[in-house]
């Protein structure tokens, strides 16, 4: 039978979502755990890769189970095992041709940055610094300039050569920005991402707001398809894959 | 001339804030900077002790310094070379006769913890885990129980036998519960603490929020002075010193 997980993980200490020898992964860790607790050798397909420092609140994975093991009691008995930074939230079964990577319907992440000359430990391994006053950034100015993001578009600017893809065209459904004092927090919900696409589109949502981008930046870089025309790719550790649906 | 700095820790990675051979403490390692940097052997005051696990947002220590070194930089100066977990966010001259610890009128602390029977990653090492449905949560009971609270009382019951003092009579100013879907959020000011106080104050909330503890056990023990009749002293990971005011 095929079963599905949903997986919250810190990805502080992991090099990763992506299982590779000799260094600890989350695919990894999940891998040996359930290999040891079903005791079978567990093949385990996540939704996507989440690179070093990335998080999740709701990863998702498959996998296929021939035994008697009760899924429903499957998250207790595994997080007993687990270590403190991965965490298995709910197990079920699933069709026997669901496939996590492909069934993903829509993904939503959320980008955290904070404005401040100093950098604080509180934020530290959660949120990207950005050392400016936080009465710099204009919120409405990068709200406005999110908004264009939304809907069909291609988003060969959004990505960082290394992985090449068939289309880079990609539908965003929604994207909102919150800003609490110092902190601005970046939600975005689509069908799929490209490389670093979330890290880009942090990148040059800040700088838009910081004023050191224009603010049609994204509308020209959506037809220039050029990576110049927009920000830099945010560090890792702001990153949170929220949910993924199928 | 007498400098006050404001300091924001991230508790998880150091024994405490007190001084300690051979031990990583915020105060050890504040001492090393600062004195590395000031070429001075500088005795550091701290407001009070925070226990290993306990954060800072804002904690306030005070030393003695003569020299030429620009005091409004000694921020950016001593950042430099402390670690990630811990930073200096302001450095300002006081009067000579000023002492952090005894003329801090006013504290307050958060002290945060999850409903939840999965342990959650991204909660681990700022909220301490309740294993239970977030349903079985009576907010306005608890909040009730809470107001209780303020006012001058002797808080004998809620204190760790360990520290003998004086007094045990305090003045809180405010105590507020917030809980947005399973996290929970204690907030209070007083004019001081006794050792563990905040985390006891926790552990009673909850335990009156949850139905273990009888609405009225906070009355009681105010007029009993019995630790055995509040609930559990929390985990030091959620709690956090917000703020120290003079």
């Amino acid at each position: 039978m095929r079963i599905l997980i949903t997986v919250e993980y810190n990805g502080k200490n992991f090099s990763g979502w992506q299982i590779q020898p000799s260094l600890r992964t989350v695919q990894g860790v999940l891998t040996d755990s359930l290999s040891s607790l079903l005791k079978q050798n567990i093949v385990l397909h996540g939704s996507g890769r989440t690179d070093a420092g990335v998080h999740a609140l709701n990863q998702k994975a498959h996998f296929d189970y021939n035994g008697n093991f009760p899924i429903e009691r499957l998250p207790f008995a595994i997080n007993t095992v687990l270590p403190d930074d991965v965490k298995v939230k709910k197990a079920e079964t699933v069709a026997d041709d669901f496939e996590t990577q492909f069934h993903a319907k829509k993904k939503t992440y959320r980008y955290g940055f904070y404005l401040s000359r100093i950098s604080r430990p509180l934020y530290d391994g959660f949120y990207a610094q950005l050392p400016y006053p936080e009465e710099k950034f204009d919120l409405n100015k990068a709200r406005k300039a999110l908004l264009s993001l939304v809907g069909t578009h291609d988003f060969t600017a959004f990505s960082n050569v290394g992985r090449p893809v068939k289309s880079a065209v990609r539908t965003i459904y929604s994207a909102e920005l919150e800003k609490t004092n110092e902190l601005v927090s970046l939600t975005i919900t689509g069908n799929g991402f490209l490389y670093n696409m979330v890290r880009i589109i942090a990148g040059t949502i800040a700088e838009i707001g910081l004023g050191f981008l224009p603010e049609t930046s994204i509308e020209k870089a959506l037809v220039s398809l050029n990576r110049n025309d927009v920000g830099k790719t945010f560090p890792p550790q702001g990153l949170t894959l929220i949910d993924v649906t199928f």
